[in-house]
């Protein structure tokens, strides 16, 4: 009996129409990373699976996908099987491997990018998915603020040839650090910006009345109402903050680093320093960004942060670097809701022929060689079939023209009927009028 | 205690320098793909383990990799434990599942390209991995032997882009299928064509001696011979079968298909009938192909062929598809072997900034932000560093030019000194000329 087919929960098929929108967003993605010299590399899915568990916290461990050892036969725990293998989680784990095992063909500093997918044994849920590709581009073995720089001004690039208005969020951990240190809590900084990072959602009352539950004391509530009171553009908030943190080295350094970026960067750059701003992960010790759209509510549809030291764990210490990642399938969204998408014409079949009967087929044929010969999209419908099958087939796939071959031509015959499938016109044109009129559609 | 950084055996990483190669071979292959009406689909990595298993053989459901279960804790001997996903083992079953599921929105025939990875569980040797990319191109939904024509000019066409002389041989099952019943060894088919598949390794006479052994008889002998002894041009060996497959219905539909191909097929593509070529796959019920280099020996580069009834195993009956795969890894090693690639230099940073200090550095980077702004992949060494430290990652990455600010510039001053890495030759040149250079390089 045949399978009913049907794909693991969480994992997609991507027909060509979607193909299309993800290799438009992805085109210009790698064509601003080339720009600003980044190059491409690739890692294979399966990591050992030592490479991967351990760098992901309790919970990530357990999403991990591990594949099923080969040949053993002993009775055991399934628990207890140790798993060789293991599908990567995401990039950056699998980059600093990377980094560390290629050190010494890679050259420093080392600047890549990575398109591909990863895997993640999530619930899955609208938006959330077991398989995503993840879009990553790092600098490593560089502390310049340089790089922040021209970080930035990707992000702004990609989303300004994608036609989209965005808000580029940039925050410094060392800053969070400072506070923490003059707040008195420098040992509960994971818990106090988890808190921070809520005002947005839950408000200033909100977010205190959360740091009480959690126990923080009076000078932390201050604190943190002095942070959420700040007001103005980046450059005065980071003036406000320099007495605060007058007497925290690690914050002072935070000040400097994004003074350097704010004065620095252009001047209509859809930067904005945000205090709140934490980014999860605890590899980030520099600057972390986050991107929002400014048109279409969707969450960040990218970050990214300065660390300083994701090598150390595969024996490489000391090397810095920050990269920033991209959220194809959230950016896919906005652009679809946007209606921004443009109409892929010059990807579909520019001239299909019609098919009626073999002889026919053969004649239309040589014109279908002589016009790919030109790089001419053109195909001829396969089989002979009904003339309202093939327009069905014709209109589907966005063909522009389509020709018509419906008796032997005469001799000395050249021309050819073709239709614009948009305004319905027809003409009768030979083989030069017709390369001309598809090279200038 | 760090751990060493490792691959689990059989994968790779693939650095810059491989990843443009790769991309280079791919992209001549899509645009192919494209003007001949093939648009892109991707799969999810992950199918479910009942998809995949039974349609590779016993040996080929030992070299699927299986997804560990998650969550179960059951005491189980671990051959039981039921996999409920795998990773593809090829793209030609998860296109048949794709074609089923989404019967309904894409619309026959379907026409489309497929480049991703897939996993085998092979004991590694040189040239065999386990992850590598496959490259499918499928035409499902019509049984039009004008598709069989646009497969041949793929190859062509492909092939000639990347500049490789190549053989296209051709065969058909219905063919084989034909000399298997006049020969009366009609159950033996796929033995006889293994012996077959034999003969230019092990000439005529070794085949002979493999079929003896195998208990073919008399009659098979004599009709093995008279296949190996026919010579001539691809029309010539066709004629003579003629008579040969008089009796069988099978084998006269065979030649029919041929007849077909090669009469309509450019006189000069380098098609060539091989009545030894078998192609290992049982799906395979008509025309088969396959592709090797004329200039480096290296087994099949590509290969393919007709199927009548590949979805049929997940319930889409008659649906007849054709489908071609090309060898990404075996054809970058022979590009490599012949010296063909080209330089990728418009790959690389056209203009690298040298960095002499903070100030010199921001000065620099003004530069750099002018001409990015132009579309030139223009950039700077991040940090300070000796000038042979910079000399060397400049000629690391195939930088065309270098620019040297090694002061700052006078008032009114708007010229920059560049060097050519090749020549060695340095000049003086202002933003525009500068901009008019490198868009001219």
């Amino acid at each position: 009996m045949a399978l009913k087919p049907s794909l693991p929960k969480g994992t997609r098929d991507f027909l060509p129409k979607t193909m299309l929108i993800r290799e438009y967003i992805l085109d210009n993605m790698r064509n601003v990373f080339k720009k600003y010299g980044f190059l491409p590399i690739e890692t294979p899915a399966m990591e050992n699976a030592s490479t991967l568990t351990g760098k992901y916290g309790e919970e990530g461990d357990r999403l991990i996908f591990k594949i099923m050892p080969r040949g053993e036969k002993a009775k055991v725990d399934s628990d207890k099987i140790k798993a060789k293998e293991a599908l990567r989680y995401d990039l950056t784990v699998p980059f600093a491997r990377f980094v560390v095992q290629n050190q010494n063909e890679i050259g420093f500093p080392f600047k890549r990018y990575q398109i591909q997918p990863v895997w993640r044994a999530e619930a899955p849920q609208r938006g959330r998915f077991r398989e995503f590709y993840q879009c990553d581009a790092d600098a490593i073995g560089s502390d310049s603020l340089l790089l922040e720089l021209d970080f930035i001004q990707i992000y702004r690039e990609v989303f300004e040839t994608l036609n989209l208005k965005v808000q580029i969020k940039i925050n410094n951990r060392k800053l969070l650090a400072g506070f923490a240190e003059v707040f008195g809590i420098q040992d509960r900084l994971t818990d106090f910006t988890i808190c921070l990072d809520k005002l947005d959602k839950i408000g200033e009352e909100g977010v205190v009345e959360e740091m009480k539950q959690k126990g923080f004391e009076e000078k932390a509530l201050q604190g943190f109402r002095q942070i959420a009171s700040l007001k103005g553009s980046n450059a005065e908030i980071l003036k406000q903050i320099i007495p605060i943190l007058q007497n925290s080295e690690i914050g002072r350094k935070g000040i400097d680093e994004l003074n350097f970026l704010i004065q620095n960067i252009d001047e209509n750059c859809p930067l904005s320093l945000d205090l709140t701003l934490a980014r999860g992960l605890d590899y980030y010790t520099g600057a972390i960004f986050e991107v929002v759209s400014e048109e279409v509510k969707m969450g960040s549809i990218g970050g990214g942060g300065r660390y300083d030291d994701l090598t150390s764990i595969f024996g490489l210490k000391n090397v810095s670097g920050i990269g920033i990642s991209f959220g194809l399938d959230r950016i896919q969204l906005v652009l679809e809701e946007l209606d921004r998408l443009p109409k892929f014409e010059n990807q579909s079949t520019q001239i299909l022929f019609f098919n009626f009967g073999e002889e026919l087929a053969l004649e239309s044929f040589k014109w279908v060689k002589a016009l790919r010969a030109q790089g001419i999209k053109a195909d001829i419908y396969p089989d002979v079939a009904k003339f309202k099958k093939q327009i069905a087939y014709a209109s589907n796939r966005g063909v522009s023209f389509i020709a018509l071959i419906e008796k032997m031509p005469e001799d000395g015959a050249d021309t050819l009927q073709i239709r614009n499938m948009q305004s319905r016109e027809e003409e009768f044109l030979n083989l030069e009028q017709l390369i001309a009129k598809l090279n200038n559609n």
